[in-house]
Order: C-alpha cells, then structure tokens, then sequence
C-alpha cells in the first residue's frame, strides 16, 4: 500500500493527462466522489453521481473522455473505472496474516502435493491426494477434501469446503463460506415418501480466473462435472446445481439459482435473484434482468425479465399495459353502459 | 467403485431385460445419454433427451418399460430413472478421507458420548453432553455444541454447525456450511429503534432419513422445536425459521424460505426460491411453484404458483389474460372512438 | 434456567395482574398457546390463535390490556408479546459451552488484544492486530482476520469469518456461518472476457446491538466502509453488497439481497426475499414488502410491494385490476361484436 503519491504519479500510473490541477498535489487516498477528502483522489462514473462533480472535496478527479465537465481538478482518462482500479491498487491496504506460512495447526495429509510458496492458515484441512500449485493461499478453517486439485495463484479465503475430486484452475477466487462438491439434488421420488437418493459420483470442475463470492454452493455432477468456464465471476449466495455447465466471462450477481443441468453460454449476465429452471439453454451475451424467473431458452444477446421471463421488451410492454388497467376497465364500464 | 461389470452383470443388478446387444459387453462407467463414452452405459429419462437416442456413444442405454424407442444397446427396466440410481451405485468413486477415524486433531468433550465406527475429521469439536449414534462421520471443521443428540447412520459433512441441544435422527445427511439451530428472528420492535431481543429457548428436531443440502439454515424454536419429519429432502440455501414445521416425504428446492411457525404437512413439493409467509398452513401433497410467494393456506394436493400465490390454473389464465391485454386496449379504445 | 416458579413470580417480574387464577400456582415453562402443557405459562399474541384461547392446556394466559377475553387463568399485561420476552428470560436453557475460557486449540496471535472474560472455543483463528473488547465470546471454528476490532460483550457463533478490518460495536451477535468482509462484486468488464477485478480496499463496520444472523455476507466496501446502524436486525442468509449504508433500528428478512452503494434510511423494515438495486435510497421508516424488487428511490414511511416495486395500494389495485382482467376481456368480446 502506497502511503502518498503525486498526481503525476497517477497520471503515469494510469496513463491520463492532467487537465487541471497541480502536477505535485500529493494524494494520500482513493474514494468515492461523495465521500473523497482533500488529499483524495477518486473517479466520475456516472452522471447519477453529476451533483459532487462541483462540491467534492476530492483533491482530484479521474474523468473519462471526452471531458463534459468541470472540477477543480480533472485528470482525463480513457476509461475512468477502469483508471479507478489502477489507482486502487496503489492503495490496497496490507491484509497479510500475521502467521506462518504453513501453519503448524494445519492438518496436511501426507500424501498431499503443496505446490512453492503456498500459504496454509490455522486449522486448515487438507485431505489426501489432494494436488496444491504453486503461490495458492488457503485461509484459516478451510477445508479441502481428498483429491481437490487446485492450480496455482489461487487464493482460496476462510472456511471455504471443498470436497472430494473438486478441481479448480489457476487464479481462482473463493470467498469464505463457499462449498464446492456437494451433492446434488436428485431423488427417485417414492410414492409411499420414502425418497431414494440418487448417488452423486461428478465432481466440480472450475476454470482459470473465476472468482466466486461468499456463501455460494456449487453442487458436484450425477456423473461427469458441474462446470463453470474461465473467466466467470460469481457474487454471494448463489446456488449452481449439479450438471450445470456455465461458459466462459459470465457475471452472476448475489442470490440466483441456477437449476440442474442448465447450460450457459459466454458472456451472459445474470442479476440478482434471478431463478433459472433445469435443463434451459441460455445462450452467449443473453442478459437475464435481476428476479427473472427463466422457464425456457434464452436467445443469444437478448435480454428477458419478469416471471415467466419474456424478452424484456414485453415485459415493459405488458407491464405498462397493466398499469393503465383499473382505467381501461372504468372505461369498458362506461361503454358497456352507454350501449 | 466398480472397475467393470458386464452388461449382464447390471441386467441381474437392475432387475432388468437386455433387449438388444450383447450380455457380455464390457461397460466401465455410467453417464448421461448426451455425454456417455463408448464403455459407458446411460438412461433415457425424458423425451427431452429424444434426440440422444439414436446417436448416443453409449456401449448401453437403460430405458423404462414399455419400450418406444430404439438404440443399438438397450437394457429395458420398470423404472430407467431407479436404474439408473442403482448403476451409480456400481460407480460411486472411493472419496473415503485419508485420516484415521478419530482425528488427535479433533475436539471432543470428555462428556460427551460417542456410538461405535463414528468417523471424526480434523479440526471437528464436539462439546459437552453430546450424544452420536453408531457409524456416524463428522466432517473436518465441523462444530457439535452442547447437548446436540444424533442418531446412528449419520453423515455430517465438513463445516457443518449443529448449534446447542439440536437432535438429529437416523440416516440423516447435513452438507457443508448449514447451520441448525440459530436463533430465530424474533424482536419485540421498539418505537425509538431499540428492539428487544425474543429469547430463542427451543431448539431443532430432524427425523429419520432428512437430507439437508448446502449452507441452509433452520433456526431453533422460541419454545418448542422446529421440527423436519422423516424423509423430507432440502436443497441447499433455504431458510426454515423458527417454530416451522415441517412433514414427511418432502422436497424442497434451493433457495425456498419459510416463515415462522408455518405448518407444512406431507408429500409437499417447493419449488425454487419459493417463499411462504409466517403462520400459514401448507396441506399434504400441495406443489408450491418455483419463486411463488404463499400468503395465505394452500389445499391438499393443490398447485399454486405466482406472487401472491394463486392456483396454477388460475395463475396461468390470468397470465395469457395480461399477454393479450395490449391488444384489449388498442380494442378498446377504437370502441370509445366509435361509439 | 429457572426450574419452576409461581405465577406470582411471574406477575412481579413481568408488571402485570393476575385477573383469574391462583397467585401460588407453580410454573415450570413456557410455551406457545397451543403447545402449552399443564404447567407451562403462554401468551396470547393475535386474533390468528384466538381458538385455542378456550382450549389451552396452559397453566396461565398472558393478555394484554384492555383484556376481551377468558381463559381460565389471565395475566394481565400491558404488552402480552414482551411479557412473553420477560419470561422467557426465566427460563433460558444452560447452553453454555464444556471447554475451558480460552480453549488450547485456539489459535490466537500475540499481537491480538484480548478483553476480560472472553470465550475464546476451539479452533478459533485470531489473527495479528486484532482487538477484542471485555466478555467477547467467539464460538469453535470462527476465524477473525488480521485487524478484525470488536467491542464488548459480543457473541460470535460458531464457524463465523469476518475477514480483515472488520469492526463490530458492542453488544453485537453474529450467528453461525456468516461473513463480513468478503470482496464487492466489482469488475472492469472486458469485451474479450476477461473482465478486471476492482480491489476492494474498504471494510465493514457494524454499529452496537447489531444481531446478523445465519449465513448472511456483507461485503466490504471497494473505498470506504459498508455500514450498518445501531439497533439493526437481519435475518438468515442475507446478502449486503459493498459499500451499501444501513440505517439504525432496522429489521432485515430471511433471503433478502441489497446492491451496492445503496443507502437504507432508520427503521426501514425489509419482508423476505426483497430485492433492492444498486445506488437506491430507501428513506427512513419505509416497509419493503416480501419478495419485492426495488428499483427506485422509496419514500419516507412508505410501502412498497411488487416488482418492480410501486406503492403497496397500488400493487393491491393493479392486482385486483388483474383479477378481474379475463372477464372484462369477455365483455370487451361482446362490445366489440354488438357494435
């Protein structure tokens, strides 16, 4: 973490050009626009946030071009979020633990394989025959059960469970509290209710740079890998069901389920609460809109809403139409009348 | 795990017939019809999977009595989806933990009264007055607090929280992250802000055979139990508040939640995301729909869907309704216009 | 735990009056209205249970002023619900833990300050810099991350995460299996794919007599903190994005989702499964109903329900509106083919 750096810095950091402001203005933080202090640097996003443009305190702003705007001081960019993530990581606090490397009260099974330069915390569990490349991190209480196989530079957080035969690529993510490998869900329903499970004998298969947050469950395949391709990002509490097959940059926001046997093209993005139902394709770039309820295949590079979801045009189509109802039915009453 | 068996092998297994190809094929694993190899056999489950019959790679493909299809390879059964189920059975990989079965890592208090052939995993503390039934496994890192009683059979997986005095019965299966036995939400609400806290003095009681997926959480009683009878089957994610009760022979999928002291009888199905009110009545063999919002008693064997939940049949008559209602305006306002 | 007690007891310590009954007789629980045995006390908290008012198998009947109705043996109370509360207290079950203050497998840097009569259980990580106030508990299998500070009295459960910085007021209670401090859901999206991550370099602070429950995830802020107020209540498995800023004296459902950046005003009440985008303000005393999806800025003491969400009266108009819909279409079939 930078203690202070001088616009300048920033400037070259995230290749900008200052349009105002002091060369030398020393800037010890990065913030948001509402909430920057005077030796703060921060970034204009979104005219939702145009009101602080001219009362933040903020020493500087990152603006993306072509500047519309004043402020006192503007640091013109390509792409201000993007300039906004170089600049976080010149501030990225230290979160380093303070324990050794390999915890002595990590639980490491012999026949396990601990790539160069990997981090154990406390309590760690690691099974046998489980497979560990080189630079990954596993916090303290995570438990890794046997035959996980992990790429390296992955940084798995604490109290994560990842059971038997998982298999994760390089530069994954998982936040605390995330299963991976649980069974799925499959019963032979028993009329007399005496339901019959249904072994789960997949496993879990990961890409390269997928990150997955907190509290997520990703169950493990009926037979073959529930998978989710490089590069897809999920938020928290996100279920994934067995035999679901999600490609590659996907972003999935907090709280969907996806149900089995689902595939997921590229590119599609899911909001949050959105519910969709087994054995649907949703095809490349679809957009599915926040508590979308997906009964059927999703077109690529469409977007749907709603529940039963439609093509977000129809949503909003119909949705409009219902609100003029009590008006309309006044009106057929009035007809209905007069006739 | 089965390394191979013959075709016939399986025939006696299933309880099946073999209607074409030979009994002394080799077959090396179990697959789903679109994903089966060469050596692998598979079912035909649903007509959704047609299109699969006549280009499977399966060396087999089971299919239910009576037979309207044909593949190269077919096993003919009562029940292709049983079969299946018990073919899996055949192949279930080795994932047996390579610890010994009362981890020196693990936390047992001297109280507490452990059955024969119980499996204990690193990292796992179980606290005084516990009671654990023969054959039980406890997964690594998972916490039994006072008084928790667990029957014989039992597979708790890791970083599993089974908080005070919660009982589990026979046969039953908790993954990883769930939680039982946190307190339930209950405040007398104060006007200035400062809610009261309900003391939460009941607890959990799981009955036999109950299968608990990933990170759900059901919260101990104010009084009382939170009661799940025998057989009832939960995805992962879901939320049983406190004083819920819950039936025999259930299924619920991921993401449901229940609301306080909500009665749930038997056979009942929930779909996913379902959502139920508090203090609301749900009759055996009701079918909950996915993301329904129940508000008021649902009818034996009746099924809702929709928010507010409304009978099926009604639900989806009012949404053809609403999907010509673009159409009724435009209708409409012509007969204004011409009256 | 009080093993029994008479209903004279009872009447001191609650501030009511016995209108019917025996002030002597002896009291060993209590108990729902329906549930109640013999010796149990209950409460009678809404018209919902007014039929087993006559049937109750209770010892006594708490009621509150002014008293409509007849049981057998009424207390008289102002506010039967906190009453209930009251005696509740009495009769808390001993969940106290077997282990020893600071149990020996714990693993707690020396750089951490620990309080007076702290609980610390077994495999609890507390990492450098950590500061914990006077008669903290922190259940088995939580881990505090490097500068997690926490004020007193406290009560961690079990297998709880909160990550690096995290700051926690007094009189705060974390249920089991819940995470604060995991990354926001931040990205630079790629047009390839391969999307940034934005560092999350905020925190999360959480003000006094706070009470998470189980299995939520409250992320930290990308600059900055994510915030919750005094006196705010959430419910199991609920998911706070970065840098959203909740109010004090709020009560949070069971399954509900919040977007970054919002900000939620004092004693705002969210139902289940609510969903709230991001960067939305939610003015003070506003009521989210169940299942909602807000979508815009709510007013102060306002409800709103559906989604997306508008006035709860108008949500009931348009439904009504709806209801009615398949036969104002008859009638609009008959105008049209009479005109």
């Amino acid at each position: 973490m930078t203690d202070s750096v001088t616009l300048k810095d920033i400037c070259d950091h995230v290749g900008g050009e200052i349009l105002s402001g002091s060369p030398d203005s020393v800037i010890t933080g990065v913030s948001s626009i509402q909430d920057a202090g005077p030796a703060d640097i921060c970034y204009y996003g979104s005219s939702r946030y145009a009101r602080y443009l001219g009362t933040t305190s903020a020493m500087a702003v990152m603006v993306s071009r072509p500047v519309t705007t004043s402020a006192d001081c503007v640091l013109l960019v390509d792409n201000a979020y993007d300039a906004f993530r170089k600049v976080l990581h010149l501030f990225i606090p230290d979160r380093s633990t303070g324990f050794s490397h390999v915890h002595s009260s990590s639980v490491v099974h012999p026949t396990a394989e601990i790539g160069k330069e990997v981090e154990i915390g406390p309590c760690v569990v690691i099974d046998r025959d489980c497979v560990l490349g080189d630079n990954c991190s596993i916090g303290a209480g995570s438990v890794l059960g046997p035959g996980v196989v992990i790429g390296s530079d992955c940084f798995i957080h604490s109290n994560v469970t990842l059971l038997a035969d998982t298999v994760l690529g390089s530069k994954v993510v998982i936040h605390s509290g995330t299963v991976l490998g649980s069974d799925g869900f499959g019963f032979v329903p028993d009329p007399g209710g005496k339901h019959k499970k249904i072994p789960q004998n997949g496993n879990v298969i990961i890409g390269n740079s997928v990150e997955i947050g907190a509290n997520c469950t990703i169950d493990r395949a009926v037979t073959g890998s529930t998978r989710i391709g490089d590069h897809t990002k999920l938020d928290n509490l996100i279920q994934v069901a067995h035999n679901v097959c999600i490609g590659r940059g996907c972003f999935i926001a907090a709280q969907t389920g996806i149900a089995g046997s689902t595939v997921v093209g590229n590119g599609v993005v899911f909001g949050g609460q959105a519910g969709i139902g087994g054995h649907i394709v949703i095809n490349d770039g679809a957009i599915i809109a926040a508590k979308s309820g997906v009964t059927k295949e999703v077109a690529a590079g469409t977007t749907v809403s709603g529940n039963p979801a439609r093509p977000h045009m129809e949503t909003l189509r119909l949705g409009a139409a219902v609100s003029r109802l009590p008006g309309i039915i006044e009106l057929v009453k009035v007809l209905n009348s007069d006739k």
